[in-house]
Formats: C-alpha cells, structure tokens, sequence
C-alpha cells in the first residue's frame, strides 16, 4: 500500500497522473483488494467457456485500468492498450 | 453489472463521464469486486483503534472513488465530497 501510494506520488509530481492524495489513498486500497481477491472473484464469476484455470492476465489487467483511469490522455490510452495485452491471448 | 454498464453509457453520453467502451467494461468489474469483496478485505486489513464493527460507510467511500476517477472535473470534486461524507463520521 504504501509502495503504491510512492509511486503514485511520483507520477503526480512528473504531471503524468492527476489526482488528489485523497484519490491516490482510495486507489491504493483498490488496487490491494483487487490484488488481494481478484482470485476469489475470479471463481465466483460466471465461467466463460469450459475454462477452470483461474485468469491471472485479467487480473493483471483489471489493476492496470485502475491506475490508468487517473493518468493523462495519452498515457491513459498507452496502459489501456497495454493492459489489454494481459486479456487472455 | 449490466446496470452499472448502463449507467455509465448514460453518463458518458451526457459528457459528465470520459470513458471508453472497454474502460466502462473494466470499471464495472472493479465495482462488482469491490461491492462483493469489501467487507473480507476489512477483516483483513490492520485495524485502527479497537474498531472491530465492518465499516460499511467505506466500502460506499471506495466504491464512490473508483466511479469518480472518470468523470469531468466538477462533477469528480464533488463526487469525492460526497464519498467523503461516508468515512467514519
């Protein structure tokens, strides 16, 4: 958490990413529970298909969006584009 | 999660919300965990003080912060007063 938080910091300070320390806490508690359960929400959602491997690559990407929504425009499209990379190939 | 989707198509098409198609998508999973998952990551998480009542109000708080990431300046700032409203009192 407050490893997030640091980073975060740091990319307000670079202009990269706009938002308040406010916002940057409350992200940083999502990005830990989504860390923290994207596995026992994984199991819980409606299976696609006959998959029964838990999807690692959509939570990787679902944390990914996270962050990106607070980012600028052409970074925000950057970890988009990114983060779809993690979607299941 | 369909509704949530809604929602924000409606938002987006009102210009209070910048989102894309597949940023919608994404939030509306973040939403769904963290409605579902909130109060396991509470019992988890190093508690403050002798608190051991599940603080509901920050559950709403987190959920109220990931929707206000995307929307138009004015309408974040006033987003995240009213989340403010629902930490411990």
């Amino acid at each position: 958490h407050e490893s997030i938080v640091e980073v975060c910091t740091g990319l307000v300070r670079s202009g990269v990413m706009n938002a308040s320390r406010v916002e940057i806490e409350a992200l940083a508690n999502n990005i830990a529970m989504a860390t923290t359960f994207w596995l026992n929400f994984e199991q819980i959602r409606p299976q696609i298909g006959s998959k029964t491997e838990p999807d690692l690559g959509r939570g990787i990407y679902q944390v990914m969006m996270l962050l990106a929504a607070y980012l600028r425009e052409g970074e925000r499209q950057h970890l988009n584009d990114l983060a779809e990379s993690y979607l299941n190939p």
